[in-house]
Order: structure tokens, then sequence, then C-alpha cells
């Protein structure tokens, strides 16, 4: 039986000419180590779900991605975190939103699906349970960073709101070039195959800086952000979350490969390259079949991205292979 | 060119048995009262749009549906409403969740999807974003319901949370077999088709009662509880939110229009009589395609409903019809 995992950091305007060699290897090691701890997961047996939550949490403890430890500040100087899960083995799903102070949502996500009669917890409800279910809390001090404060700061005087990549080109006051971080749109997430033939997918992220009015994303959004089925596919997003809800994302990629017989590069294809496009939908996702092939696609500039399949393929890439 | 306007008022198990002609009578007028507003809107060249939000905002402002006035109470004794609502025309959406104090939750959505940059709003922000907008807010006493106050204190000693239809069945200690009120699931919505083609869907709900940690169901979810696509359908869904949620109920009759080629009766019959049934997902949905065509399908004991179309066919119902 095949196996594999996919993760992404997230996908927008990362241009190879704002890069330096040191920034990429922090940004490649990083996805390095999320996707071998996920593999690891996979390789010893473990299962989609535990593989895909190992991953996430690798990248939500690092302070590069906007989720978790890296999560961007809000409008209110603060954080709000967003999280989903789904197991393709029964279409169970947990998901969360407007989380300030658990330290990884993505099992809190987890906690929901498994523990809680329902799928969607939102903002102080949903920490309430987190405490009930003793999982880790973190104060402010720990999602505290410099880089992300300066960015709030800038886009505050904008009085905008801004997908982590987008603040160099909306605010041209403040170019920021030099830092690649500001180029990316802000999410992370990872899909995976076991030995059993079960899929899963998971989604996190901090959502757009300087959000305000409690702005939830599709990350949380089972079918938009995050779908996993046995009978098709299993999918992580990362782009313009409104336009990602409203077009249903994650679950139209199985639907074309249920309903129209597509394969999976086919039906990303015509989501990511087709249909997002043509409404102006910037962004990618991340794609494992029920056979373990694996998909990246992307019609931003660039997205973070790594996979590897026990077929023997692995790749960690950040730009546009061409 | 056709035109025409579906709406309900939630699904669960309403037995005639436990129905008396008075109460029949409050709940079929209520319902001819709101589809006759919605239809007004159509007949004199109205948009969908405005037709699905005059028909909810009519179930809304009337405390015999668990949305807006008659919204159920939640486990600290307030109310927590969610909507959405969607054009089919250009895939705008607009959602809203967690609101406490403003008196039409679909006018809010609505405000959402045309004067503000993001698609779903959640609590307290969402009711700054209200504010701005210069909606009706209303106090806690506008939202107070003996009835609700008393279905609540029920819920509560089961420490429970219960969908609007099930309390009789779950809380064998509380027999509420007199009270039609009781065996509804809480959601209203409408679905309609304009003169110009255009279609659109909106949802409302008060929720479950007693719920907790800030559940959010499907009624917001576009996708789930909420879809319009002018190639296809609209369709506002009622029942068991979390499989719907799973299921993706409502973009699923629209890919199995367009992908599988199905009509709109058949893609209903597919989705609610056998993929819904197949994983215990009680309830129904309303749907509307592109031809004027309506479906009005539930797999519970009964569903509030009705609908009229330009073709001359209305109907009020609250049970099977056999």
């Amino acid at each position: 039986m095949n196996f594999g995992i996919a993760i992404h950091g997230g996908a927008g305007t990362i241009l190879r000419s704002s890069m330096t060699p040191e920034k990429e290897k922090l940004f490649t090691d990083a996805l390095r180590t999320a996707l071998q701890q996920g593999y690891a997961v996979l390789e010893k047996g473990g299962s989609a779900l535990d593989a895909v939550e190992t991953a996430v949490r690798s990248l939500e403890d690092c302070p590069l991605f906007n989720a978790g430890k890296g999560a961007v500040f809000n409008n209110a100087g603060t954080h709000e975190m967003d999280a989903s899960i789904m197991s393709g083995k029964d279409l169970s799903a947990g998901a969360v939103s407007l989380i300030k102070h658990v330290k990884n949502p993505v099992s809190l996500a987890r906690a929901v699906m498994e523990k809680n009669e329902h799928v969607f917890l939102c903002g102080d409800g949903a920490e309430d349970f987190a405490k009930q279910m003793n999982l880790e809390f973190a104060g402010d001090e720990y999602f505290y960073d410099a880089f992300r404060f300066e960015q709030w700061k800038k886009a505050q005087e904008t009085e905008g709101s801004f997908l982590d990549h987008n603040i160099e080109t909306q605010d041209t006051r403040h170019k920021t070039q030099d830092n690649p971080n500001d180029k990316k749109f802000g999410t992370v997430g990872a899909v995976a195959l076991d030995k059993d033939g079960n899929l899963a997918a998971a989604t996190s992220t901090g959502g757009m800086t300087n959000k305000k009015f409690g702005r939830v994303g599709d990350s949380p959004i089972i079918g938009a952000g995050t779908y996993a089925n046995n009978n098709t596919c299993a999918i992580s997003c990362t782009g313009h979350g409104e336009l990602f809800i409203r077009s249903v994302v994650a679950y139209d990629i199985s639907a074309l490969m249920e309903y129209k017989n597509l394969s999976l590069r086919e039906a990303c294809e015509e989501v990511v390259m087709k249909k997002l496009v043509k409404i102006g939908g910037e962004g990618g996702l991340i794609a494992i079949d029920k056979h373990g092939n694996i998909e990246l696609p992307f019609n931003s500039e660039g997205m973070y991205r790594a996979m590897k399949s026990s077929g023997g393929t692995e790749k960690v890439e950040i730009y546009k292979s061409i």
C-alpha cells in the first residue's frame, strides 16, 4: 500500500529576487522538519490523522509561518487563530475559530472532532472546551514576534487588513521587499494517506494582519479550506480566504473526482488554475488521492510546500518550478 | 421568464397527532405571510436577493420560528444567532455567526456581502460592523420568549444541547408533546429565482437550545447550509447542522447538477434521501433551479415549508404529503 504526506506553509508573491540564501534555508529547513515528522508517523504505521496533526503542530510551533506561534496581529493587537481537521474514513471533522491562547489550534480542532458532539466551535466557548480537554495554553508573550508586530503597526497606518503576502504591494508607503516573511499567505496545512488507506487533512492559520470584525477565512470551513474523503482525496488550501469560501474549493476538487471522474491532477488544474483564476482567487492547495498521488498546485508566485511519498519521491520547494 | 420562491421554517419530528388546528393555522399563516412578502418582491421585478432577505426577515420577526425574535436560549441564557446569504449571479456571499442583539441577522449577512471586504464575520466583531452599518439592534427583552425560556430550563436540567425538535425525545423527564413548537429544527430560510434569471439563497437560525462552547452549525457556512449559483440552483438547509457541514450539503446539490447532469429533483433525492440518511443526517432543504423548478425534500417527519411560482403553483405544508 502506498502512503505519503504533503504540507504547505502558505502561498503568495514569494519572489526569488527578494529572498536570501540564508532565509531560503530557514524556510526549507522548517518545512523539511515538519515533513519528516509527519512522514515518520506514517512509516511506523500511524494514522493519516496523527500524521497531519503532527506536521501542522510543527509548522504552528515555528515562528516563520502565520499559524500558532507565528500568527499575525489582528486589529486589536492580539491574535485570532483558526484551524480544522477532517478524517476521510468517516467524514468526521473538527474546526475552531477566533482562538486566542491555545498553543496548537490544530489539536483543539482534533479534540472537537473526537470529543465534542459539535463540529465547529468559536471564540471564548471554544477555549472553554480547550480547558476542559487540558490542552496547552500560551500567553500573549508566546505569540509576540517583533517582525509580526512591526508588520501590524504598518498595516494599522493604512487602516486595511492584509493577507500575509500582500502588505508590500498594498502598502506602498512601507515597502518591505527585503523581508521575505512579508510575502506569503498566512496558512499552514497537511494532507496524508496512511498504510491503511485512510486520508486526512488539516489546516491552521493566524488569518489576516490587522483583520477586524471577527473575520473568519476559509481555513476552519469544512469544504472550503479543508476536506478529506477516502473515496477521493484530502485537501488543504491556502489563499484569499473569501474567494475560497465562495468557491467551496476543497470539496470542489473531491466532487470533480467523484462526479466527473477527473484525476486528482485534472481536478486541481480545473479548480486552481481555471475556476479560481477566473474570479481572482489567488492561492493554492495541497492534495493527495486514495492512490497516494500528490499534487501541489498554486496560481500565485510561490507556495511554501513539501511532499514525501513511500514511492521514494521527496520535494521541498518555494518558487514555481519551471 | 419563470420566477418563484420557496421558504422553510425548520424540519423535524413534526407530527400531525401532536398538533391542534389552531396551532397549525398559526404556523401556516406565518409561512404564507413570509411567502407572499417574498413573492411580491419578485412579481414587481425585484431581485432574488431582495426576495429571500424579505422572506427571511418575516420569519425572523415571528416568534414561532427559531431565528431572530424566536431564537432559542443558549447555555448562558442568552441568544447566539447565525445567518448567511448568497447571490447566484456572482457567487458573492455574506455570513455572520454568534450574533446577540442584531434584530435581523440575515440583513447583517447581506451587509457583510455588499459592504465588507470579508465574507464571514463572527461574534462581537460582527456586531461592531452592524453598528457601523446602522442596522437595527434589539435588547434581550425583545428575544425573550416564555416558551423558549422554559424549553431552555428543561434542557439545562439534562445538561445537553438540543436541536429544536429533539427536546421531547431526548428529555424523557419532560415530555412536551402538547407543544408543537418543540418539534422542529430551528432554522428558517428562503431561495428564489427572479425575472432576470438570478438565483439567491438565505438561511437564519438561533441554533440549538442550551448550546455551549460557541457552537456554530451549518446555517452560516457557505456550501453547507446555504449556496446559490446561477448555473445550477439555490439551496437553504435545515437539519442536524454537524452532519450537514461534514456533507457540504448545499454545494453537493449544485455539484451533482453541474458535474453529473442530474436534475434538481434527482440531486435532492440523492443528497437528502440517500447520502444524508446513510449517515443519520436528519433534516431537509428547499431548492430552486435556474428554470424555476422547486423541490422541498426532507427525511424527517415534517418540515414547515411553502413555495409559490409564476406558473401558478402555491403550497404551504407542514407534514409529509403522501
